[in-house]
């Protein structure tokens, strides 16, 4: 192996550049040349590809998005596409790949692999829904720029003694939700992996009121319903002076945390190291705080499990 | 005047606590008792009236919201409302008053002032459409969080290259728009002030894209439309991948920054200089760097002009 | 049991409220009365000591220090100071404790539950040096405080092509610096858990900027030596434009980060868990993403081990 | 005038990117060529000069440091230096030039005007140092950086009881710690332009704590002395549980606050409607929110005078 290529795929997250960073600065460390591929599968099979330098990753560890840019390519899913981008790596003489991203991500990976050319997929987003990893690259960061929010709408709740709703990212995971309820002291957490009922919500929010509370912020998961759909159900319940809020897309986007940015080194890293054995097809993780990796095959066969303790916690701490 | 009592009132903002600080530490070093009044003009009605120390107000500088409560009370512009405030005045031997707040603030700190009762307003409010200010107490600070989000889904946007409308508070006014805009680098900006061809919009940021540009990012200010009714009218005319994000109450609440904790002490200090000097029915500005005193009356004659110089310089640097 | 206290001792670190509020929530919530103690063992032996309510610790997630205080006792290492805090706690009815700090405050812990009362240790200090624990509370928002003033002066070592020695916190370990340093893509990581050479470094700062890096940061742990001391062996081999910079006490306070405020809330509801088993004498950590305890007399056998993974990380990822 | 020049020189600031941004965008809106100059004066003799075009300054905006580099060049006082510079500016065709930075920026600019290139510079420094101007591009963001710190520092005096005294940087100039003293409610603030009397801020300090005051922070601008002299002098006076600290260099870096960015955006954009009608030899200004412009001339007989009211309501408000 002499050569390999770097790509994002699928929805950006904060920390990719730093996982990058990594992939390449450990690759060329190693002697290898790096390739950057831009626009993720697309630019794969179009051939928007380039020789990196040192430099080209310099001051992108605290960046946000990703620089390689990234689309959607469903295309990637069938073999005529799958051969356009191998053509392009014959092309560059690239080896081996790493793949920055979430589901589509993998699926690409795994399909280079069984034709040849060795590829590594990194859990790329703030959804933190992947399997066999603790956490995401971007999931710290999201985390952080939600909670940041809550604290500000607190303020105002507290001023006003509102409800707000506030829904947060996640698709069809609540860690989002979960973690920023726990971190901003929600009165409540509403996510797809328990059920809720939101006439107890209605109840609990008065009754916290009556004893002194000021404010009553529900943390939603987007996976659930949307933030206006929820306050409609909940104003059936009782006379609440309540706003809905959608977080959106700022969360998707911003400087990385620390955490995420030692997370995606690490991981970059370790994905150069399992591409110098000559390994493919695999996922790398961060399990227990030990970096690890899986087949990209058991990914498929395995869902991700959100830490509900955190639901059960904010129960008690909520009061 | 022996003693002077403070209340908040309408929409919080960041920096209300600051000012509230500043008016108590600056009333105390004059001699003065100090009475904080919860929950505005309602609370000055009930009654919920304390006396503070000097460590009522220690560290509340840097604290968002306000931690004398706000609420809308209606009631305060019918003669009852003002005379049952009158009466608790008198129980508590309170001489003038500090109202912090936007219009209707004002209105009852003039209606206080007619009845004997000396009362100076300071402007507190994000939406910086206050006449006879260039800033109002909150918009400093409203500005740093929109301007944080739009780099923030700048990031996102560059990933994708996607088009966001972004929706910013304002009321009325756009000169959180106007401000977050520039800051922001936005590609276009849409104000009440100013008429807008979406035709226009459409056809500059195609350009952009086809120079090269990364993200196409519109700066909403709520007074024109919701982000979600803009996005349909510009879907009409060009086929874009864009999404559109409402900041929401976030924009309200946070740490104040350190312009609007100097504007607030500032402003706080100056307000008991007027009671000092047997003054009322006045409200404090912050014109060209000085600080400054009107007639109520004469706001109610004046508008608030947002700095369209803004608008015109977006335009030239946008391309 | 039905009395429990709280204190906080030792150094303050952000997210030691957070502990207290779980703590305080998690107890009522199983149907305790709940005492906070202030000026951690200096104010238990004074009788500084006061029930709490719900309220008390609203709106304490995200405030950094320690609303209880702390103090340094060296007396409570001494038999008569531990049994006036034990009259004490006879005084208030008190049965058992939750004690948040450092080292000193397993010793306090432990000699308490010696003497009958049931004390549990929670790890509450920046530096990420107590035994049986990853992660300290406080360490998350440490990091994140150095990385931000990392990132930023980064920004003038770039513009200027300056070598920037820069000091953080940790006392004897490592972690602080090793985390911060890899997060901001430190040219150079200086721990007192390896041995360095500053003639290597002198020569890989000028290697770097030959190779057009713009900028040498050299992250320097406290345990090691001052920053100016190493300046000064570093301009013996090297004719640096250079400057050294210690980060300070500002490391110490600040808004937890969401992490730190998670760890705290489920380290101080599990603490609680503890005391309901009748345990004491005993520790919490997160070990491997699972919260656990050790006996403090464990601890003081065992010594902290800081993540070396990340010394090697950074070497090649530097160049 | 068909080709303009840009350069940065002395320290960098934060918004110089987007002062730089400004120039470029409005010059090539007026149908100008732009050159960006690398490493201030040393490079514009070194011919160290590229033509930008509207994606070299896309999203720069809000990156700190300069990315034009800076760097010390006394030589450019000299004839020679300055011919050899304008040989450079004939070589590549430019005609005028903006440039940003300090004093030296100033007097290189009114060289290169009278030897008939026109030059404009704007005031890019942290220090806010320049007469005719209120606010200096940096200014706000250092303002920003500092009183972030001195929140954090509050955080840990308080949890201790303990004195800091916090060295803010500004040179010769005390706007930094006048105006973070205020916004971070300091007990004292210690500035150049004021005498000083250490005995009574140390009795102030002893009346604070018995008067239950929390903490005892003193905020020294570094042009009266170092933080650990200026603690040694306090110590004298009492017996305090006292820490120095000295914010140093990151108050240079960071992202610029939307007050710099759009401070710089309209510096930027009226310094090449200046150039535009053949004006040279002139600094911009932001006087009473009105930009200005002034001979070079006239800024070398003024001095720059601090907002010492900030001295005497911060004697005020922190008692």
């Amino acid at each position: 192996m002499k050569r390999i290529g770097i790509l994002t795929s699928g929805g950006d997250a904060p920390g990719m550049n730093a996982a990058v960073r990594s992939v390449a600065r450990k690759a060329m460390d190693a002697g290898l040349e790096v390739f950057g591929i831009n626009y993720g599968f697309a630019g794969l099979v179009a051939g928007d590809i380039f020789q990196m330098t040192s430099e080209t990753v310099a001051d992108r560890i605290n960046t946000g998005g990703t620089f390689l840019y990234s689309a959607r390519y469903p295309e990637f899913a069938q073999v005529e596409g799958q051969l356009k981008g191998i053509e392009q790596l014959k092309k560059f003489g690239i080896d081996a790949l790493v793949v920055i991203g979430g589901d589509g991500s993998y699926h690409g990976a795994l399909r280079l692999t069984e034709h040849g050319y060795n590829a590594v997929g990194l859990p790329g987003t703030i959804d933190n829904d992947i399997p066999y990893t603790d956490f995401t690259i971007g999931f710290d960061t999201a985390l952080t720029t939600a909670v940041d929010a809550l604290d500000k709408i607190r303020d105002t709740a507290s001023s006003h003694q509102r409800v707000f709703v506030v829904e947060v990212m996640g698709r069809d995971a609540g860690d989002l939700a979960l973690w920023s309820g726990v971190a901003a002291g929600a009165e409540a957490i509403v996510v797809p992996e328990k059920d809720y009922d939101i006439k107890q919500i209605a109840e609990d929010l008065k009754k916290g009121f009556e004893n002194g509370k000021k404010h009553g912020i529900i943390v939603l998961a987007e996976g659930v319903m949307s933030s206006e759909d929820f306050l409609a159900e909940l104003k059936k319940h009782g006379d609440f002076d309540a706003r809905a809020n959608t977080l959106g897309h700022m969360q998707r986007g911003g400087v990385p945390t620390a955490r995420d940015r030692v997370l995606a080194s690490k991981m970059g890293a370790y994905a150069v190291d399992l591409l110098l054995e000559g390994q493919g097809g695999l996922a790398v993780g961060m399990e227990n705080n030990q970096i690890t990796h899986h087949s990209i095959l058991d990914l498929f066969d395995e869902k991700h499990h959100a830490d509900l303790s955190l639901y059960d916690l904010n129960k008690s701490l909520a009061k």
